[in-house]
């Protein structure tokens, strides 16, 4: 018989920050992982942007929703580009196969998401450079925080 | 041929609290609806609870993550009583199938919430009452926000 | 760290049919549980129709997709009641809260279905009688199953 | 507000086989496309695989679960291989980032699959190839049923 899940809890507080690998992310952003789900492939992050800091062009292989606590998020361009500017406290849901060419912050930042499969760093071409999920994420994570 | 879903952008902020059916819960507990996926049943929330306020004896159907943004969340029965006490800033993960027979806030608390599937509000004997899932979810915001 | 899951295999042929509870089927429906996965509550099974069985009136609290392998199974009155009329080889998507009020068999017929969350039983009136989610699918096939 | 999804329902018998993309596959292996949720981005399809056909080496970037409904299916090395031989009428779980070098058909086979996410295909060093999931899925159907 398959058990039930175990409920989890981190206090968010008292976790360090760790750098985002600059390979997705320009600026100094800084992660805490906070959950991931091997069934199916779900995962949910805290991300800290100083002002001007962003993320690097990608696809989001799953459906993801964030809530900007904190700032100023300029999401697939921005309110002036064709995209959407959020303002904390905001919400917002990016849907499967959404592609964000530039994550911009232009202001000191922080926002939660929840992601349901990979993020898909991609080229201009979109040609798949690398891909995030969560078992990415959690081995990078631990990578980060043992020893 | 079916088209990709389209984003969402909700200033939160701008958004007036309604308040949440003492069907299910006690204190004056007032809600956001922010986002309901009617494919897989999810739907996302953020919920302001007064000090002393808490929700009724309820099975999660599906995993729900929350993010309590502000003070102290009690669930299955807190620390001391063989749960956990989230405390601002707090992650949590409650598997599919959780049963919650109070959620007590000791202090005023704001808390963003990702559901998959519905809320079962039971009795003690487990007897579903009601449920409250996307579409119920949906009906009462649109019943409390429209004209 | 969490592991990946683990691929799980049955022959289904080598596994014996089961009684489905009366409480929710007439006419001897017989079934195999393949899957349950506990994390979003999905579960897998098929199923033995003999001419004339029924399911009882129930509503799907996720999405469902059947394969009709034999026979013919009228899904929400069938055709001539405005719901459908599968024949094998059929296909089916049955949408997040479908409401099923009778789904009926006219002739031997075997279906493959999965879940996303579970069966919700109930009256006309749309009372909940009874939940089987995959928690109850899991621990009934083990009591049928087991010793 | 958003309204619930529809019911969907095909003969599958009644479809055409199509030729599935000899980019990712060997033998002449045909498919009909069941099935695409953009929501979560979950896909179904069916699959007719010749004695001696295979698909190339990709990833299931989420889970999947198929029922062979004819024939017999080697996957990851089949059982001789450290892998899995299935044999109709057999049931079987892909979990989440499963990596199949090469599926191979010993006999003229038959199976039905859902799908959670994109298959990733990639070279032998895992270096992504090509992406297929609902909406590259969908177009290329839309692309070879269309007059």
């Amino acid at each position: 018989m398959k058990p039930k899940l175990t409920e989890e809890y981190v206090h968010v507080s008292s976790v360090d920050w760790q750098p985002f690998p600059e390979q997705f992310s320009e600026g100094g952003i800084r992660w805490k992982l906070l959950h991931v789900s091997p069934e199916v492939g779900a995962w949910t992050a805290i991300f800290d942007c100083p002002q001007g800091s962003s993320f690097a062009r990608h696809i989001h292989v799953g459906p993801g929703e964030y809530l900007l606590t904190k700032g100023r998020m300029e999401v697939r361009g921005g309110d002036e580009g064709g995209g959407a500017t959020a303002h904390a406290l905001g919400y917002g849901y990016e849907a499967c196969n959404a592609r964000h060419d530039r994550t911009y912050f232009p202001e000191a930042s922080e926002f939660y998401m929840t992601f349901l499969g990979p993020l898909q760093f991609i080229d201009e071409a979109e040609t798949p450079l690398a891909v995030v999920g969560w078992e990415q994420a959690q081995a990078l994570w631990d990578a980060q925080t043992k020893g």
